[in-house]
């Protein structure tokens, strides 16, 4: 039956080396393929799930659905917090992050920090829309390593938001405790922090994943650092796990509820966000809380 | 990287026919296979998923992610109905449904009718905790036609559960008319009926999907029919999708909170329901709401 007198397509794997499940997409078109300095990227058309950016065979976005991880990401800390103006995000090379944040017009300044500049040439090019915030005023992009780039800045940052790799590789430095004490150091009182903490799922596996820092020791390593640490959890379909975590932390007076003068900003700009759904995610369920409890 | 210095184990893909994405397994072993009256029944062994059972190539349950689903089809409507007696099944034939009732000390009857007798002794024998309820002395298994089956029941069932496959093929007809007519039928006063629904995320498929009754299409031909139609998402990470849509409907007084006296019978005994997480299922982020009024 599969592609009943159509040519058969060339199918890709995705997921960690040496895993043994994950998506396949075929491949209509190879639509950019480039090593950078850092890493393989790539961007694939696939008849389901429309444009697929892939770094090292890792799916990082596709059209299908872009919008659940940008927006859960940006807007709980940017409705929450009473008056962002200063916005830091480590990593977001595909731009969705800064696009989903330029949408508060109030924000002043956001810097976002990629270590991998032809993430961004790939996005800009492929995913126009996903990553048309890059083009906001607002908004300054610099190349370079994110825990150096945080150094100096103290008390700078009202949001700081790390949308990063999975803890392999380089990029497990995002999630150690030297970099939370930088990225505690250089939020404003009040400030809120927030990071992608993996899936809870994977605490699940079946299979040691011995490569893989756990959901639960991310949040109880940020626990010796941050004042306040809450998780929140978002399905993001394209992710294999799909059940995604958030590390959202900050001070004693961190701020949670969703405030409802910075929602009316945004209202019908979103997909997948509202303050409902913010209070929806901050809900664990039993399996989670005992993961973040034992 | 893969497999090093071991040996390479078959791989297969589950997805439609004619679907160009979808989950891939490597296959340690395969502990059952039967061709069926109805489909060909499977279980494999994955190295991250545990066992997996797969009718048609279909995924229809994990160790790694069992209890999302047969949790989330029944508790909602078994906390929520003040004092649930008689429980209908319709499909639920690897037993995870039936299971999670019998958690409900209170409820006298459970009749589960699946189609497919050779995907219960599949469970039984290959799951033998997740088809556990199958066992209590309150559940009678029937193995017909669903639709069929229910005809002479009128005004029977508290709760009236739908854990059917895709609306493909013979599963179809538990999406028509005639079946919510029988539905509606066969529910007492104040009764529930549940059904999975699909995942909103196919509505959004970048192709064309042609064979497939939308989420929305099917909540849309429900509400012709019932006084009530509510809808609630649930994340199922071996589903294609992840996001996963049931329908809760019911007469004009139907039961729609949670009563804590019910939960404290299955407080403990829980994974991922709590009333808490029925409350955040409940609540349909902008895309969801568009896709149902549109």
């Amino acid at each position: 039956m599969k592609n009943n007198g159509k040519k058969e397509l060339p199918r890709i794997h995705t997921g960690f080396a040496g895993e043994e499940s994950g998506y396949y997409f075929d491949v209509s078109q190879v639509l950019f393929e480039k090593q950078s300095s850092f890493q393989k990227v790539k961007v694939i058309q696939n008849r389901d799930f429309g444009r697929v950016l892939l770094l090292d065979n890792e799916v990082m976005t596709t059209e299908w659905d872009h919008f659940f991880y940008p927006e859960m990401i940006t807007h709980p800390a940017l409705t929450s917090h009473p008056a962002p103006k200063s916005l830091g995000i480590i990593g977001g090379g595909d731009g969705g992050v800064a696009t989903e944040a330029c949408r508060h017009t109030d924000l002043a300044e956001v810097i976002m920090c990629e270590i991998d500049e032809e993430v961004v040439k790939a996005s800009r090019e492929f995913f126009p829309k996903l990553s048309a915030g890059l083009n906001d005023e607002r908004v300054t992009c610099v190349f370079e390593d994110g825990t150096k780039w945080l150094v100096p800045y103290q008390q700078h940052f009202d949001v700081l938001l790390v949308d990063g790799t999975d803890p392999i590789g380089p990029g497990i430095v995002l999630f150690e405790e030297a970099f939370y004490q930088q990225a505690k150091a250089s939020l404003k009182p009040g400030g809120i922090f927030v990071q992608q903490v993996e899936s809870p799922m994977y605490s699940r596996r079946c299979s040691d994943m011995a490569f893989e820092l756990l959901f639960e020791d991310i949040v109880k390593r940020a626990r010796t650092i941050f004042d306040q640490v809450h998780v929140y959890v978002v399905t993001i379909p394209s992710y294999i796990g799909c059940y995604w975590a958030f590390m959202y932390a900050g001070g004693p007076d961190l701020p949670l509820q969703p405030r409802d003068e910075r929602w009316q900003r945004i209202a019908g700009q979103t997909q997948y966000y509202s303050p409902e759904i913010q209070q929806a995610a901050f809900t664990l369920p039993p399996f989670v809380k005992r993961l973040l409890s034992e």
